[in-house]
């Protein structure tokens, strides 16, 4: 049987959800929000169900907490549109300068997953790159790339911190014209922790990816470790023919536009 | 001083997890795989590790365990396509069939926060909704929904039961033409979790999303959170202009590609 106090204290905690967000909203990232005492009057909640949702919003990098100092608004999310297949011109700069670290590269079989996904045998051989995405020199991502060897047989652990794409382009004459790519949560483990410098089993993206030229043919099969309090991804969606903002006639699409909508 | 473990603690679990999926690959959901001492012994990693990368692929929706049975491919994922501005006909169906159940159902004042979401004054009236929704009965999905009361006066909560977006359409001539979305990972509260079905401190997608008329008039904010275990989004991206697939002339773009691509 439910427990049919399940959805009242799911929308309780909800309502402290947003008015936390609705503090963060009126202030600057680093302004400080109420006491947990005051927080706690303003709302007539308890202090275990303030601190539930402070630590929510902490883990998700929309506060953070200092201790014996107080609660303040965290700093602005790095955020990452996802481009469709147009208006490639509207995909704003991230702030920030990104920077890689390569924690392990090395020359392997691809073995008969990873051939898979690059179609390839699972003989032939493929560069293995494990390396740190890092935004002003603080790290946000951790990537396990996977490159056939064919592609790029000079490839190096410099080239891979140097920037990848316009080594493929300039040496290799390769482009990375289309991906598709998944993207699920998932908590961190105790070492990916270690190494995003986050709190173990903080909420994280986890990308899977293949990149193809404009023939299709696999570039990359890449997966990748997104620490959630420091990025997110913004879609604009819409349903109507490009440019026109119409809706399409087709009205029984419309159920399944962006998946949870109805 | 960082300890220098933690790069080769990350990639032996990355080379297990790779391990563990490749079994996912090459079988069919409901398959059994090996047992963890047969799969310690083949991969030479103690029970913890093992255990370990077992429990972020049943967490992430990958695997599932059973008690006394061993441990099993887990169904296919709810896989959402995210659409941009072209090609709305490339839409897959989900598969599954989607229902919503309404958990609450008020008219109350807009507020602030909600309100500059709304473009509203504050004090304008909003229907808000907290409602589940199924895939073939079962739970995935929580939504919160704000919705301007003056644009649907005779909102009811049977109506969020059985298509929002088809009232709209239907009965107040008002299309939702388009949106705008972040993504972020979160981990699920006690309350939501029972709600949802799902582990406490389970992955989850956390959308917020404000909703469009072909004016630019917004119909609706909502707030969901996505069971990880269960649903996934994919995207297909491109650099060219839509048709040709062939990348852009600024190459200084092709670094922020996708956000995480160098």
């Amino acid at each position: 049987m439910r427990d049919e106090g399940a959805p009242r204290a799911a929308l309780k905690r909800e309502r402290v959800r947003a008015y936390l967000l609705g503090l963060v909203d009126d202030r600057r990232p680093g302004d400080a929000i109420p006491s947990e005492r005051t927080l706690c009057a303003a709302l007539d909640v308890s202090r275990p169900t303030l601190r539930a949702a402070v630590d929510e919003l902490v883990a998700t990098g929309a506060l953070v907490r200092e201790h014996g100092r107080g609660m303040f608004v965290a700093p602005a999310k790095i955020t990452q549109e996802l481009v469709g297949d147009s208006a490639p011109a509207a995909v704003p700069r991230a702030p920030g300068t990104w920077s890689s670290r390569v924690l392990e590269f090395r020359r392997t079989a691809a073995g008969a997953r990873i051939g898979r996904r690059l179609r390839l045998s699972p003989a032939a051989d493929i560069f293995h790159v494990a390396r740190l995405r890092l935004v002003d020199g603080g790290p946000v991502g951790l990537e396990y790339l996977h490159i056939p060897a064919g592609l790029v047989p000079d490839l190096t652990p410099g080239r891979m911190e140097s920037g990848f794409y316009r080594y493929l382009r300039a040496e290799r004459r390769i482009v990375a014209a289309r991906a598709e790519q998944s993207i699920e949560p998932t908590v961190l483990s105790e070492a990916e922790a270690e190494l995003l410098g986050a709190p173990v089993l903080s909420p994280a993206l986890l990308f899977d990816r293949v990149t193809s030229d404009p023939d299709g043919r696999p570039v990359e099969y890449v997966r990748s470790l997104y620490r959630g309090d420091r990025y997110r991804i913004l879609s604009r969606l819409s349903l109507g023919p490009a440019g026109d903002g119409r809706p399409a006639p087709d009205a029984s699409r419309e159920a399944d536009w962006w998946g949870t909508v109805e």
